[in-house]
Protein backbone atom coordinates (compact mmCIF):
# COMPACT_ATOMS: atom_id res chain seq x y z
CA UNK A 1 0.00 0.00 0.00
CA UNK A 2 1.37 3.14 -1.27
CA UNK A 3 1.66 5.58 1.75
CA UNK A 4 -0.56 8.81 0.27
CA UNK A 5 -3.66 8.13 -1.78
CA UNK A 6 -2.43 7.36 -5.48
CA UNK A 7 -4.39 6.42 -8.37
CA UNK A 8 -5.38 2.88 -8.40
CA UNK A 9 -3.65 0.62 -11.14
CA UNK A 10 -0.46 2.59 -11.94
CA UNK A 11 2.05 0.46 -10.42
CA UNK A 12 5.56 2.44 -9.25
CA UNK A 13 6.42 5.79 -10.65
CA UNK A 14 3.58 5.94 -12.53
CA UNK A 15 1.20 6.41 -10.02
CA UNK A 16 3.31 8.86 -8.03
CA UNK A 17 3.16 10.93 -11.68
CA UNK A 18 -0.55 10.94 -12.12
CA UNK A 19 -0.86 12.05 -8.49
CA UNK A 20 1.20 15.17 -8.83
CA UNK A 21 1.05 16.02 -12.86
CA UNK A 22 3.14 19.25 -11.97
CA UNK A 23 6.14 17.98 -11.02
CA UNK A 24 5.69 14.89 -13.34
CA UNK A 25 5.74 16.94 -16.50
CA UNK A 26 9.43 18.34 -16.06
CA UNK A 27 10.36 14.49 -14.66
CA UNK A 28 9.12 13.37 -17.87
CA UNK A 29 11.12 15.53 -19.96
CA UNK A 30 14.01 15.45 -18.04
CA UNK A 31 14.17 11.56 -18.72
CA UNK A 32 13.33 12.03 -22.59
CA UNK A 33 16.44 14.25 -23.14
CA UNK A 34 18.43 12.39 -20.92
CA UNK A 35 17.60 8.70 -22.54
CA UNK A 36 16.04 9.41 -25.58
CA UNK A 37 17.23 12.68 -27.11
CA UNK A 38 20.35 12.43 -29.71
CA UNK A 39 23.71 11.34 -27.98
CA UNK A 40 27.01 9.20 -28.53
CA UNK A 41 25.96 6.95 -26.19
CA UNK A 42 22.82 4.39 -27.48
CA UNK A 43 19.87 4.11 -26.09
CA UNK A 44 20.42 0.80 -24.52
CA UNK A 45 24.01 2.08 -22.98
CA UNK A 46 22.19 5.14 -21.33
CA UNK A 47 19.44 2.60 -20.18
CA UNK A 48 22.36 0.20 -18.79
CA UNK A 49 23.63 3.38 -17.03
CA UNK A 50 20.12 3.56 -15.49
CA UNK A 51 19.25 0.33 -14.45
CA UNK A 52 22.90 -0.74 -13.03
CA UNK A 53 22.26 2.68 -10.56
CA UNK A 54 18.45 2.36 -9.64
CA UNK A 55 19.97 -1.91 -8.68
CA UNK A 56 22.72 -0.12 -6.83
CA UNK A 57 19.89 1.75 -4.70
CA UNK A 58 17.42 -1.70 -4.75
CA UNK A 59 14.43 -0.05 -6.18
CA UNK A 60 12.86 -2.46 -7.54
CA UNK A 61 10.22 -1.21 -10.02
CA UNK A 62 13.11 0.83 -11.80
CA UNK A 63 15.68 -1.56 -12.31
CA UNK A 64 13.35 -3.77 -13.35
CA UNK A 65 11.44 -1.82 -16.10
CA UNK A 66 14.48 0.01 -17.26
CA UNK A 67 16.56 -3.51 -17.43
CA UNK A 68 13.04 -4.07 -19.82
CA UNK A 69 14.11 -0.95 -21.71
CA UNK A 70 17.62 -1.18 -21.89
CA UNK A 71 16.90 -4.96 -23.35
CA UNK A 72 14.18 -4.00 -25.59
CA UNK A 73 17.20 -1.68 -27.17
CA UNK A 74 19.64 -4.42 -26.52
CA UNK A 75 17.97 -6.96 -29.33
CA UNK A 76 16.13 -8.58 -26.36
CA UNK A 77 19.44 -9.14 -24.43
CA UNK A 78 18.18 -9.61 -20.82
CA UNK A 79 21.19 -11.89 -20.18
CA UNK A 80 23.53 -8.78 -20.82
CA UNK A 81 21.27 -6.53 -18.82
CA UNK A 82 21.67 -9.35 -15.86
CA UNK A 83 25.29 -9.33 -16.52
CA UNK A 84 25.73 -5.30 -15.99
CA UNK A 85 23.87 -5.62 -12.79
CA UNK A 86 25.87 -8.31 -11.61
CA UNK A 87 29.47 -8.07 -12.80
CA UNK A 88 29.98 -5.25 -15.54
CA UNK A 89 33.43 -5.44 -15.46
CA UNK A 90 33.14 -9.05 -17.37
CA UNK A 91 29.90 -8.05 -19.55
CA UNK A 92 30.39 -8.01 -22.95
CA UNK A 93 30.28 -3.88 -23.27
CA UNK A 94 32.68 -1.20 -24.50
CA UNK A 95 35.65 -0.34 -22.30
CA UNK A 96 33.89 3.62 -21.99
CA UNK A 97 30.81 2.13 -20.76
CA UNK A 98 32.87 0.36 -17.83
CA UNK A 99 34.51 3.36 -17.24
CA UNK A 100 30.79 5.76 -17.17
CA UNK A 101 29.66 2.65 -14.90
CA UNK A 102 32.48 2.89 -12.71
CA UNK A 103 31.82 7.07 -12.39
CA UNK A 104 27.85 6.20 -12.29
CA UNK A 105 28.29 3.55 -9.20
CA UNK A 106 30.51 6.92 -7.50
CA UNK A 107 27.55 9.12 -7.99
CA UNK A 108 25.00 6.63 -6.43
CA UNK A 109 26.87 6.83 -3.51
CA UNK A 110 28.02 10.97 -2.95
CA UNK A 111 28.95 12.95 -6.03
CA UNK A 112 32.23 13.44 -4.21
CA UNK A 113 33.59 10.02 -4.49
CA UNK A 114 34.10 11.11 -8.26
CA UNK A 115 37.98 11.05 -8.69
CA UNK A 116 40.02 12.97 -11.51
CA UNK A 117 41.77 9.44 -12.03
CA UNK A 118 37.85 8.16 -12.73
CA UNK A 119 37.44 10.86 -15.20
CA UNK A 120 40.85 10.26 -17.01
CA UNK A 121 40.00 7.13 -17.27
CA UNK A 122 37.00 7.47 -19.25
CA UNK A 123 38.58 9.77 -21.09
CA UNK A 124 41.53 7.08 -21.81
CA UNK A 125 38.68 4.92 -23.10
CA UNK A 126 37.29 7.73 -25.11
CA UNK A 127 34.52 8.90 -23.54
CA UNK A 128 33.46 13.05 -24.34
CA UNK A 129 32.44 15.92 -21.80
CA UNK A 130 29.23 15.05 -23.00
CA UNK A 131 29.34 11.80 -22.18
CA UNK A 132 30.92 12.51 -18.63
CA UNK A 133 27.80 15.25 -17.96
CA UNK A 134 25.07 12.73 -18.85
CA UNK A 135 26.72 9.91 -17.17
CA UNK A 136 26.70 12.09 -13.85
CA UNK A 137 23.50 13.38 -14.54
CA UNK A 138 21.43 9.75 -15.56
CA UNK A 139 23.05 8.26 -11.87
CA UNK A 140 21.91 11.51 -10.28
CA UNK A 141 18.55 11.65 -11.59
CA UNK A 142 18.12 7.96 -10.88
CA UNK A 143 18.84 8.64 -7.15
CA UNK A 144 16.03 10.95 -7.53
CA UNK A 145 13.63 8.57 -9.23
CA UNK A 146 14.65 5.81 -7.26
CA UNK A 147 13.72 7.31 -3.90
CA UNK A 148 10.29 9.11 -5.37
CA UNK A 149 9.37 5.59 -6.31
CA UNK A 150 10.44 3.85 -2.76
CA UNK A 151 10.08 6.57 -0.81
CA UNK A 152 6.27 6.70 -1.51
CA UNK A 153 5.91 2.71 -0.88
CA UNK A 154 4.46 2.91 -4.82
CA UNK A 155 2.83 -0.40 -5.73
CA UNK A 156 5.53 -2.70 -7.81
CA UNK A 157 4.31 -5.56 -9.34
CA UNK A 158 6.36 -9.04 -9.24
CA UNK A 159 5.71 -10.06 -12.73
CA UNK A 160 8.41 -10.19 -15.31
CA UNK A 161 5.91 -9.94 -18.29
CA UNK A 162 4.44 -7.06 -16.90
CA UNK A 163 7.46 -5.05 -16.97
CA UNK A 164 9.01 -6.67 -20.30
CA UNK A 165 5.98 -5.36 -22.38
CA UNK A 166 6.02 -1.87 -21.43
CA UNK A 167 10.00 -2.14 -21.51
CA UNK A 168 9.09 -2.98 -25.13
CA UNK A 169 6.71 -0.40 -25.75
CA UNK A 170 8.81 2.66 -23.46
CA UNK A 171 11.74 1.85 -25.75
CA UNK A 172 9.69 2.33 -29.29
CA UNK A 173 7.45 5.21 -27.69
CA UNK A 174 9.68 7.11 -25.44
CA UNK A 175 8.66 8.42 -22.26
CA UNK A 176 6.93 11.36 -22.33
CA UNK A 177 4.40 9.78 -25.14
CA UNK A 178 3.65 6.96 -23.14
CA UNK A 179 3.18 9.54 -19.90
CA UNK A 180 0.03 10.54 -22.19
CA UNK A 181 -2.25 7.71 -21.42
CA UNK A 182 -2.07 7.84 -18.00
CA UNK A 183 -1.27 12.27 -17.28
CA UNK A 184 -3.51 15.04 -17.85
CA UNK A 185 -3.47 16.57 -20.94
CA UNK A 186 -2.75 19.88 -20.07
CA UNK A 187 0.50 18.20 -18.10
CA UNK A 188 1.33 15.21 -19.80
CA UNK A 189 1.28 16.94 -23.31
CA UNK A 190 3.62 19.62 -25.25
CA UNK B 1 38.73 22.93 -11.57
CA UNK B 2 35.56 21.04 -12.89
CA UNK B 3 35.71 17.62 -14.28
CA UNK B 4 34.58 18.73 -17.67
CA UNK B 5 34.96 21.98 -19.83
CA UNK B 6 31.99 24.32 -17.93
CA UNK B 7 31.43 27.98 -19.31
CA UNK B 8 33.62 29.91 -16.83
CA UNK B 9 32.15 32.56 -14.09
CA UNK B 10 29.13 30.77 -13.22
CA UNK B 11 29.40 28.70 -10.03
CA UNK B 12 28.30 24.92 -8.98
CA UNK B 13 25.10 24.32 -10.29
CA UNK B 14 24.47 27.05 -13.22
CA UNK B 15 28.12 26.30 -14.57
CA UNK B 16 26.67 22.78 -15.06
CA UNK B 17 23.51 23.71 -16.70
CA UNK B 18 24.90 26.08 -18.78
CA UNK B 19 26.58 23.36 -20.57
CA UNK B 20 23.84 21.45 -21.03
CA UNK B 21 20.65 23.56 -21.55
CA UNK B 22 18.56 20.14 -22.70
CA UNK B 23 18.32 19.55 -19.09
CA UNK B 24 18.82 22.47 -17.55
CA UNK B 25 15.39 23.35 -18.55
CA UNK B 26 13.38 20.52 -16.98
CA UNK B 27 15.34 20.28 -13.98
CA UNK B 28 14.78 24.07 -13.40
CA UNK B 29 11.04 23.18 -14.20
CA UNK B 30 10.80 20.76 -11.49
CA UNK B 31 12.90 23.20 -8.68
CA UNK B 32 10.27 26.04 -9.68
CA UNK B 33 7.15 24.34 -9.39
CA UNK B 34 8.60 22.07 -6.27
CA UNK B 35 9.69 25.17 -4.20
CA UNK B 36 7.62 28.28 -5.41
CA UNK B 37 4.61 26.98 -6.89
CA UNK B 38 0.94 27.14 -4.92
CA UNK B 39 1.57 25.49 -1.64
CA UNK B 40 0.18 24.89 2.09
CA UNK B 41 3.82 24.58 2.70
CA UNK B 42 6.12 28.45 2.72
CA UNK B 43 8.38 28.41 0.32
CA UNK B 44 10.63 29.13 3.25
CA UNK B 45 9.77 25.80 4.93
CA UNK B 46 10.99 24.01 0.87
CA UNK B 47 13.90 25.87 1.27
CA UNK B 48 14.76 24.61 4.84
CA UNK B 49 13.87 20.69 3.57
CA UNK B 50 16.35 21.63 0.49
CA UNK B 51 18.88 23.00 2.71
CA UNK B 52 18.70 19.82 4.92
CA UNK B 53 19.09 17.21 2.72
CA UNK B 54 21.56 19.96 1.09
CA UNK B 55 23.46 19.27 4.14
CA UNK B 56 22.97 15.53 4.96
CA UNK B 57 24.53 15.22 1.42
CA UNK B 58 27.37 17.61 2.48
CA UNK B 59 26.88 19.80 -0.59
CA UNK B 60 28.82 23.01 -0.15
CA UNK B 61 27.01 24.75 -2.66
CA UNK B 62 23.55 23.43 -2.86
CA UNK B 63 22.99 23.69 1.53
CA UNK B 64 24.63 27.52 1.21
CA UNK B 65 22.73 28.74 -1.66
CA UNK B 66 19.17 27.19 -0.62
CA UNK B 67 19.94 27.88 3.15
CA UNK B 68 19.89 32.06 1.66
CA UNK B 69 16.90 31.80 -0.05
CA UNK B 70 15.24 30.07 2.99
CA UNK B 71 17.16 32.80 4.98
CA UNK B 72 15.69 35.29 2.50
CA UNK B 73 12.06 33.98 3.05
CA UNK B 74 12.56 33.46 6.37
CA UNK B 75 13.09 37.43 7.15
CA UNK B 76 16.82 37.14 6.86
CA UNK B 77 16.79 34.22 9.91
CA UNK B 78 20.14 32.76 9.02
CA UNK B 79 20.41 31.36 12.67
CA UNK B 80 17.14 29.65 12.15
CA UNK B 81 18.41 27.77 9.19
CA UNK B 82 22.12 26.79 10.74
CA UNK B 83 19.58 25.54 13.78
CA UNK B 84 17.53 23.24 11.37
CA UNK B 85 20.94 21.85 10.05
CA UNK B 86 22.23 20.97 12.80
CA UNK B 87 19.61 20.37 15.56
CA UNK B 88 15.98 20.40 13.85
CA UNK B 89 14.12 19.34 16.49
CA UNK B 90 14.77 21.68 19.08
CA UNK B 91 14.63 24.85 16.37
CA UNK B 92 11.69 27.31 16.48
CA UNK B 93 9.66 25.68 13.21
CA UNK B 94 6.37 23.77 13.25
CA UNK B 95 5.61 20.36 14.78
CA UNK B 96 4.35 19.39 10.87
CA UNK B 97 7.15 20.51 9.47
CA UNK B 98 9.44 18.79 12.08
CA UNK B 99 8.06 15.16 11.31
CA UNK B 100 8.37 16.05 7.49
CA UNK B 101 11.88 16.87 8.19
CA UNK B 102 12.03 12.90 9.71
CA UNK B 103 10.66 11.51 6.11
CA UNK B 104 13.51 13.83 4.01
CA UNK B 105 16.35 12.50 6.21
CA UNK B 106 15.51 8.78 5.79
CA UNK B 107 14.64 9.44 1.79
CA UNK B 108 18.11 10.58 1.82
CA UNK B 109 19.60 7.78 3.14
CA UNK B 110 17.14 5.71 0.33
CA UNK B 111 13.58 5.82 -0.06
CA UNK B 112 13.06 2.40 1.99
CA UNK B 113 13.99 4.00 4.51
CA UNK B 114 10.94 5.68 5.09
CA UNK B 115 7.84 3.50 7.83
CA UNK B 116 4.64 4.26 8.03
CA UNK B 117 5.06 5.09 11.65
CA UNK B 118 6.83 8.18 9.83
CA UNK B 119 4.12 9.36 7.82
CA UNK B 120 1.39 8.33 10.80
CA UNK B 121 3.36 10.73 12.81
CA UNK B 122 3.54 13.45 9.94
CA UNK B 123 -0.19 12.68 10.04
CA UNK B 124 -0.81 13.26 13.09
CA UNK B 125 0.68 16.93 12.93
CA UNK B 126 -1.38 17.69 10.65
CA UNK B 127 0.33 16.69 6.99
CA UNK B 128 -1.32 16.26 4.39
CA UNK B 129 -0.77 13.82 0.95
CA UNK B 130 0.32 17.01 -1.05
CA UNK B 131 2.51 17.79 1.78
CA UNK B 132 4.59 14.30 2.21
CA UNK B 133 4.55 13.90 -1.47
CA UNK B 134 6.45 16.84 -1.83
CA UNK B 135 8.51 16.19 0.96
CA UNK B 136 10.13 13.04 -0.32
CA UNK B 137 10.52 14.74 -3.68
CA UNK B 138 11.91 17.85 -3.04
CA UNK B 139 14.45 15.48 -0.72
CA UNK B 140 14.44 12.73 -3.59
CA UNK B 141 15.36 16.06 -5.89
CA UNK B 142 17.92 17.26 -4.07
CA UNK B 143 20.08 14.11 -3.80
CA UNK B 144 19.91 14.22 -7.64
CA UNK B 145 21.13 18.23 -7.32
CA UNK B 146 23.97 17.90 -5.27
CA UNK B 147 25.31 14.57 -6.91
CA UNK B 148 24.88 16.80 -10.25
CA UNK B 149 26.61 19.29 -8.29
CA UNK B 150 29.41 17.72 -6.92
CA UNK B 151 30.17 14.67 -9.46
CA UNK B 152 30.99 17.19 -11.73
CA UNK B 153 33.89 19.15 -9.39
CA UNK B 154 31.69 22.29 -9.99
CA UNK B 155 33.06 25.14 -8.43
CA UNK B 156 32.20 26.37 -5.24
CA UNK B 157 33.29 29.91 -4.16
CA UNK B 158 33.58 29.71 -0.28
CA UNK B 159 32.65 33.30 0.03
CA UNK B 160 29.10 33.67 1.98
CA UNK B 161 27.88 37.45 0.54
CA UNK B 162 27.81 35.94 -2.87
CA UNK B 163 25.39 33.25 -1.48
CA UNK B 164 23.22 36.10 0.49
CA UNK B 165 22.46 38.47 -2.55
CA UNK B 166 22.16 35.37 -4.79
CA UNK B 167 19.18 34.25 -1.99
CA UNK B 168 17.74 37.06 -2.20
CA UNK B 169 17.36 37.02 -5.89
CA UNK B 170 16.16 33.39 -5.88
CA UNK B 171 13.81 34.01 -3.66
CA UNK B 172 12.27 37.34 -5.18
CA UNK B 173 12.46 36.13 -9.01
CA UNK B 174 12.53 32.75 -8.62
CA UNK B 175 14.61 29.81 -10.15
CA UNK B 176 13.14 30.20 -14.28
CA UNK B 177 13.53 33.77 -13.87
CA UNK B 178 17.05 33.89 -12.71
CA UNK B 179 18.36 30.62 -14.82
CA UNK B 180 17.48 33.29 -18.13
CA UNK B 181 20.58 35.44 -17.85
CA UNK B 182 22.58 32.29 -17.78
CA UNK B 183 20.90 29.79 -19.91
CA UNK B 184 20.46 30.63 -23.88
CA UNK B 185 17.00 31.87 -24.54
CA UNK B 186 15.71 28.73 -26.60
CA UNK B 187 16.28 26.45 -23.61
CA UNK B 188 15.90 28.84 -20.54
CA UNK B 189 12.88 31.10 -21.35
CA UNK B 190 8.89 29.93 -21.36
Amino acid sequence: MPYITLPEGLPGIRGAMAFRPETAKPMNELVEVLMCGPHTLTPGERELIATYVSSLNDCYYCQTIHGAIAAAHLNGDEDLVKRVKSDFKHAAISDKLKTLLVIAAKVQRGGKNVTGEDIADARGAGATDVEIHDTVLIAAAFCMFNRYVDGLGTTQPRDEAFYRERGKLVAREGYIAVSKTYLPAKAGAR
